[in-house]
């Protein structure tokens, strides 16, 4: 099989496209590197079957020629802006980079008659939401952050485009994904935070805002596991068992970098910034009845991506 | 007040404008004049308070300039696509037309703190649910035309603003309008096609397809009733009693062109067209229970409109 994975040397994409190229597949890795870099796809520049292609999937005449010249037989679409925070005081952030990338991805497949697609969307389609426990037919989806916005915008674009071209796409809703060659978000940014003063972290927030964290590795098999659907639009939340508290993560830091003391200085309030969804109940019924499980729970993935990082 | 309808020109806009007008409000009229055009407010122009932008909404400066010039307290935004059928063939239609032209709208609206909105969203974001009362309520909504995927978009864009931006908007989502000046649809079509041969009709599909038809009358007149909302999304289901079939609304042309024994030639099938909901079941409980109900159900809504388009 031929994948176009969009997004390729993102910090999702990298982990799918490797695991693409274990299985035999060629793989033709698309990413406008804003936000994807060649650190993550170094060590697959040398493999057969990798090829690389630096172009922005929101021009249609950039990715039209990436379809034209490799015809895929499948499309993992994983361009998106990734940093919601970014976003608040930038709406056009996602209009151009996660919901126009996904209107003209989806005219490329129109126009090439590719039908496969795995399109990653988010827990952030919902909203806020705290008190329900958030399944697949919850009702009144309703964003509050620009970037669920753009999101659930490609759903419905999925939607249609999947009713009138016969198209099989994979969606999968997911929160948090954490894990080695983290570029922005809470851990990343502790880190980077403790690294230059051992003594002292400034948290936004009152620390209690909790969610699931998964790890890269076990969404990259979910997608690998689910990939093949029937035609229309297939979708699952996907997420670990358990969530993290801000605070229990700056813990994990502290205790995997050896500090001890570290005072924090809590900015105070419930969300960390405007559009954020503080804490949520996300229901995983659907698809651990289609028999997949996360390996790792959520506090165990922060801290193994605490330690990859550091060991970085 | 001081309000801008974007689509002013249209087919809703201008009764709107008209109505807006009347209650002694200064209006602004920004259309791009494709589907809206001057005949629709040739009335208008003469009167106190009314003046016209010639302008394209998707183009954030020239959305921004009326904006800027305007200083409106009140946005009514109508500015879409509307012909269904034709952008099945061409999804940019939709992408140009409705949803960049709600990112341009919304984003002026942050930008010059403009606080209120109504928006035109559809009963075709619900998708092809024939056999559910499709209520504000209804999960998995699942567009298939780009259509309904656009106005969903565009809905999930006013969630995010509206949260973002501490907006008030009132959406209302209803499905076919009709009345006088008519520029496209399936009354304008047979009625053009019985003119120029009285003694046949082609008609898509079974003519089995029903759908509810409200009159734009009665659409303005919610409009007006509901626009004062509180801060965040309201939403309405908006439309009438019953529904007409497409034979229907055949048989109700020719009894008011005075034509008998018209042969009447199926193509058979479905749906009209790839894209078209065939039928649908529409409950508006929650309207009705706020006090407005629709003067005149779906057969009088299409007598009336026949009746005002062999007038004009």
């Amino acid at each position: 099989m031929k994948a176009l994975v969009i997004g390729g040397a993102g910090f999702i994409g990298s982990s799918l496209c490797r695991r693409l190229l274990e299985m035999g597949n060629e793989v033709v890795c698309f990413d406008n590197f804003s936000l994807g870099n060649e650190n993550n796809i170094k060590d697959l520049k040398s493999k057969k079957g990798f090829s690389v292609i630096k172009g922005d999937a929101s021009v249609f005449e950039e990715i039209d020629k990436a379809f034209n010249d490799n015809k895929p037989d499948y499309v993992f679409h994983l361009a998106a802006n990734s940093d919601i925070q970014a976003s608040a005081t930038n709406p056009n952030v996602e209009y151009a980079n996660t919901y126009s990338t996904t209107f003209q991805i989806l005219s490329c497949m129109r126009k090439h008659n590719v039908k496969k697609m795995f399109f990653s969307s988010t827990s952030a389609v919902y909203g806020d939401k705290r008190d329900v426990a958030l399944d697949e037919n919850t009702p009144n989806l309703a964003p509050i952050s620009y970037y669920g916005a753009a999101k659930l915008g490609s759903e419905a674009l999925i939607s249609a485009f999947s009713y009138m071209n016969d198209l099989s796409v994979l969606v999968f809703r997911f929160p948090n994904v954490i894990g080695e060659n983290l570029t922005h978000g809470v851990i990343f940014d502790f880190m980077h935070r403790l690294k230059d003063d051992g003594t002292q972290l400034r948290i936004l927030g009152d620390g209690k805002q909790t969610k699931p964290y998964i790890y890269v590795q076990d969404l990259v098999d979910a997608i690998i596991k689910f990939m093949d659907v029937p035609q229309g639009v297939t979708l699952y939340n996907v997420g670990v068992e358990g969530a993290t508290s801000v605070t229990k993560i700056a813990d994990i830091i502290c205790e995997e970098m050896g500090l001890t003391n570290v005072k924090y200085n809590y900015t105070g309030g419930e969300g960390g910034w405007k559009g954020d969804v503080p804490r949520f109940n996300y229901c995983l019924d659907k698809i651990h009845a289609a028999g997949w499980q996360a390996k790792y729970n959520s506090d165990e993935a922060v801290r193994m991506t605490v330690k990859k990082n550091l060991e970085a």
